[in-house]
């Protein structure tokens, strides 16, 4: 039974046999065994409820579903015998059920079926990267409280440009996936719709009773288009577009932790079980971890891009370019999953080894801008203080002292406006406090958005657990048999 | 002045030409002059609120601004003596207003500035997009109301698979833009909030009242970190995402519109003011522009490619190859706008030259499946009809003869449940009617979800239209000078 | 033993389980088994070419060498143990060769190792890939030469432009594919360099033989610089282009011959074992193959985005991002490999069902440009001539007749150079023989490049053949054991 | 006249003016008007030589189009008046040469037409790369030159691995310029051929002589097949791949030259008028420069991947999709161009600020190779030298003291091996002398690889002056008219 195919309909031949390696998808698909299953239990539900099947032919279904589950889980079926998921649950349904699996196709099609699998598995995919958004904001929010206290020059140009809290350079990142984390719940409302009804493209010629089957496999709206749901594949380009951000930031970040890890930045430490050594330079202490992840995120990006350009043009409805869809989404699911939860368990293991705030030290020249800043409060115009200070750095510069060394007759030669608490004025913990905007570095509002990102991922933890209610479950739907 | 650089710190060289010209962008910038013009208006009367300028300082400096919008827009500043915009605006400033101008850039950098003026202009386009999109929808609506009664086969593999309505067909594409819009609106949210504040990149060193400039600008939050602010361009690369799935559904649509333009086909009629001719071969009517935006949507998705890579592992904070973000930006917008706007044009112009539903013509092969459901409404399996009609279509094509002209004993021969009411089922009408699920094609399924589409424009252009009040007015700043 | 790192220089902690299996690479790079060993091999000849191991020593070793060859492909080394193949490969010598194992590694590093391993890869591969696209090449001459006398249209804007002989259709895919030829030529020229001692980015302390390493593993070339040697995937980033380019080259053919499989077109017959059917709908022969080519060259191009933005922005030299290069690499090459093998096959199982030349038939409005360059002939200018047979033509379709059945009164109408001749200058047979330019669809020039073409490939294969002594060989190597 | 369009055939309407204003190219493909005239010049001799003009009417035409150059240059022509470069040229040439110009389409078509436009530019512009590339690479060598006996640390994982000279730092660069000059050579020969002949896709119905036309443009060959010729733009793809290779390595030059620019690593020091400031921050001193050229890399990869969607499944042959292809060839033209060129500026204004190798000074743990290689040299197996020197690498750490500070005693404690000489063997200048294989970093051979660099340049300079005779001249097509 196995060579039979489901779509054997006016073709005679049997497939030459490269072509049936080269068309089988089942060394990809065979991922969504459980979607399917899970969808063909709610379908099977559905035919009864409009009379295609009895109730007795139901529960042996139903149990034979079971069955096909329990063999797969087993490790009982070879799944190369079939072409794709889908006929392997048909055919091993008729080998456990009986005759009465033929009627499980009635109304149905492969076409609908697998927007069915794809979209439990998006759902399930993107609760899963919600969890671990979330631990990662929570790690990060960890460490914010942690290293209060400590400064480290903001970079602009990969130059020192002004001096932040730890604290506030880790609540940039927190800012940066707080978007990936709404996007995601974005694209987990923009898929939740029922494709079922659907049938190869037209509708199915069954009044199925779609309400109901969305209920039992917890999709919120009904498709409204048989042609849409059939063609569109928006919903696998929209994860891709998700992992690829997280995947930027991630990026972005790690760069920044690899610089800061090398020995002439040296602001981290790295805990040994997270980096690796070389194998002929015995002094290095790699961080693999956070180059890799980088190195994913053009593994990512190229997916979106073979999801967007497989789309390019591809006419009305379906067409078997789609097939490969799958490939792509779970390259990008897997990369990005696992970037995600190691980056969260190497930046618990890492330590920033720069200033405590309060130390007393100046802050280089980091704080020029807070010497322009000191100017403009004394009563000059800030273009005019930036040029005077401009030149006092050069100076400095030239003459290799720190800002805060120079002589006050000095800097009056530059600006009359300058006196006895310019020193002050200029100390690290200044540069700090004087930031107050919302936004700004200065502890105060650094710990206001800490506190308030608690809230936030409170709050969003409880919305991510109530998605739990939105995948369906296939032993829920078992239960309805008798 | 003009050669005098803003940045002018402790750098004493003149810049040499090449690297004048290089790091310039004036020539894209100037763009955002009416966003630069207004985003400074607002920062000026946030500077009076906290005393940095007086009253009669901001009315001067309005006064200004006011005088140079209208000197840019008479043409009679010459943008190429500025290196960016921000420079112009500032020194057109000094020249119309005094010396006061020296103070306009108190507290604020080139680099929360410039969000500023990306952020708005992404407002205005994103509400222009909306605005093209809705009209492009309601194009669709009016010519499914318009098809009605009109049917084509649908495809996969393009290859005819089942009779469809026209309306049905062109609600499928309804359906594809309606997720586009959606991703319009979010991006509107995610993108509407304030930069000022951020400065630099550790914030402002001024108590500004932020509350106060979000309310002038029109933004609905406060942004939160300053770093992120600075370093962050996820706005952009959610902008060109947007535009990237609009030109890849459009990508689509001409497709479809240029195949069953051939002659082959031979489905529609484009009107002569649409189409072009052939400067050689006088009997070609080419799709040109339906060409042209397949063309485009390679472009913008490579735009999308840009915007992407040019963040992939950039350390914190702002680094100058961002500078590069509005050449994607306005390439992206440009190319999306106007293929929106001239495809709804062509799809006015185009005319169905195809099946009325009620001629009671057999459509074809087209209604296998419904040949196959008849058999299953008779108590075969379904996978038993397909098997059935199958062969009987095998029949068909190697006798060339129709399935409506087989006589019923030939048919008995395959399946004891056929009968004469067998060329009724199959009849178009009845292949399409009987697609009745609430994603089907049937008459009554497509009049309910033509309905709902005018339902759910008309509210969306109203959501539309609420969003006019979020995008800032210069002349509403100006009357604040009093 | 297994848990032993190669790397184990200060570092002291063991690895974190989570990150070991993120670091890992086995489960890609095992597929370099051979490479690895065969790269070593050479190694150790050297080694005892500069006297760090004696000739018993490299018995020992090259003996154990072949036993971890055998053993794994026996099936029974556990690939897991490792975290990648250069461990794999020097633990398991150490397991059979025993303590000399330890030399191995003299002067030699994984960031040079695995460029060989990669080198040796890249130019197996080309050498099949160039084998598998001669063949294409053959089998489109095979059809050139057995199609020669059918004509189709060829096609500008999807829209019927002029008659062409089919032959002359397929050599338009021939010469797509020879530049594609071309290319792989050139990569392997650009890719046959020895990386060995370049050890670990500064060149190896010992003075290694690099002539004979380069002869031992047959590279052209030695490689001029260390830095550059570890630092490039040039090399990969070429290969992943070259298969994106066939794929492009073969998407349009797929395109091609979808369209042409339609029943709109109906120029093409697949076989029934290259097309599958619908599991639903009986009547439908699906082009799957062409289908899937075309999608896997979405994939394909996206790989090639993936290696181009891992370089992007990365320092020199070595980084661990480029441990995904094989990813990428793997991937490219087994898509791009199947592809052209299967499209091979379907093409050999296409037959063309297209007007015969000397049928006399006239060929529609194709044959529109031969009649103006008949008035041209004639006397007319060309652009005179193209709006007289355009507006003829538009005639034409009004009173639906073809241009044959214009009566010559009426034709003179419009132009006094018609004359009786006019009907015989548009037969099909005339338009095609007119167009004799070397680059022409007459018969004489596609008959001339079709022996032209095979010559050609007659030329290439005996090329490509010649590259297979620039393959190394492991078993070659273990006979210079004594 | 302008209104008149050249493919007015049986199309009535004149177009909608949204429509033409989309489907005009003229604002790209203007840049082409020297091309496009050169390539009429060269096809009306051709026309003439097979008798459709004559010899008066040839010399009238090539006033003509002199004349149309002229009015061109001295910007007396109004662009926006015609839709296209080809239709410029036409009606330019009509009104400047009288009805004779009617001729001048006969037997071409725009479908060639624009190959040979887009051909001669292509090969003007990677004529142009390869002179920017070749200065490029002398002023790597004349640094190298310069740098002799300076050194600095290479790096992996962006930590100090192992000591080199600055010149072969840069001669690392080197290697990986020339094999983008090599890909540009090949580009060059790839896309020499002659596309007239083709006409629309078929091959033009006129006996041409298409030798002689490939010999007045300097084509190296006649292409093969009129419909290939039309159809392909693979040159185009070939091209921007070339520009991405050049911009992939120049983005990691200037990813290091960003890095050893910053406060912490301080290895270089750019030229203050190569640098920019900031316009808040006055310490700052930016590589601007380098950090657009790095981003411009992205637009240049976002090029290539537009490129390539563009062609994806497109169907032959002609199709307006291919109007977009100039865009993506000016940019990536443009954007690769200007940063060869100031890429070599700035690097002419570098200086390096790092140790002398003859200092005496030891190259901290970078020598810890060296010192595992002289265990070896002492007796000892690779894999445990490199495990004693892990082990002392981490006691200097814990201690805060350097190898060459540990005395010897403690070194025997870990190795017998250890003697006297250690001290010496670990001298930065040792490290580096005694990296001798041919692409090592030893003084000697990295002269050697200097001055084989300088032979290697001065021949391909000479090729690519070669090239120039490959260009053709419109000056020099004039001259034919007598």
């Amino acid at each position: 039974m196995e060579k039979e195919r489901i779509w054997k309909g006016r073709i005679d031949a049997d497939p030459d046999s490269l072509a049936a390696k080269f068309t089988s998808s089942i060394i990809i698909d065979r991922q969504l065994y459980m979607q399917d299953i899970t969808g063909t239990a709610a379908y099977i539900i559905g035919l009864k409820d409009i009379g295609i099947i009895s109730g007795p032919e139901l529960k042996k279904l139903l149990r034979g579903l079971e069955k096909v589950r329990n063999a797969i889980e087993a490790g009982k079926i070879d799944f190369n015998k079939y072409e794709d998921i889908h006929s392997l649950v048909e055919y091993e349904l008729l080998a456990h059920a009986g005759d009465v699996g033929a009627k499980v196709h009635t109304g149905r099609s492969r076409n609908d079926q697998i927007v069915v699998d794809e979209l439990i598995f998006l759902k399930e995919s993107l609760l899963k990267a919600l969890n671990l958004m979330l631990k990662l904001e929570e790690a990060l929010l960890d460490k914010a409280l942690k290293f209060q206290g400590l400064a480290l020059p903001a970079y602009t140009h990969m130059q020192q440009a002004q001096p932040v809290l730890v604290s506030h350079y880790l609540l940039c990142f927190f800012e940066k996936f707080i978007r990936n984390i709404y996007k995601l719940f974005d694209t987990f409302e923009s898929c939740d719709y029922l494709p079922l009804g659907a049938a190869a493209c037209a509708g199915s010629g069954y009044g199925l009773n779609t309400d109901l089957l969305a209920r039992l496999l917890k999709f919120k709206r009904v498709g409204a288009n048989s042609m849409d749901i059939v063609s569109s594949r928006d919903y696998i380009i929209d994860y891709v577009y998700c992992c690829t951000m997280i995947m930027l930031n991630l990026s972005r970040f790690c760069e920044d932790m690899i610089i800061y890890n090398s020995g002439e930045f040296s602001y981290i430490n790295i805990d040994d079980s997270f980096c690796t050594g070389s194998s002929i330079m015995p002094q290095k202490k790699n961080p693999d971890i956070l180059e890799l992840i980088r190195g994913k995120s053009a593994l990512v990006s190229g997916s979106l891009m073979q999801a967007i350009t497989l789309f390019k043009g591809l006419p009305l409805t379906y067409n078997s370019d789609m097939q490969e869809d799958k490939k792509i989404l779970f390259n990008a699911a897997l990369e990005t999953m696992q970037s995600i939860e190691i980056f969260t368990k190497v930046l618990e293991n890492i330590e920033f080894k720069v200033l405590r705030v309060n130390e007393d030290k100046a802050p280089g020249f980091t704080c020029a801008t807070d010497a322009a800043d000191y100017l403009v409060r004394k009563g000059e115009s800030f273009r005019n203080a930036h040029h005077i200070i401009g030149r006092i750095v050069k100076y400095c510069i030239e003459n290799e002292i720190s800002l805060e060394d120079i002589p006050l007759e000095k800097l009056k030669e530059h600006s009359s406006f300058f006196s006895d608490d310019f020193k002050d004025a200029i100390r690290l913990e200044k540069c700090i406090s004087s930031k107050k905007t919302v936004c700004g570095t200065s502890e105060k509002s650094v710990e206001k958005n800490i506190s308030r990102g608690i809230g936030k991922i409170k709050k969003l933890s409880q919305t991510a657990n109530d998605l739990k209610s939105r995948i369906p479950d296939f032993d829920e739907l078992l239960s309805k048999k008798n």
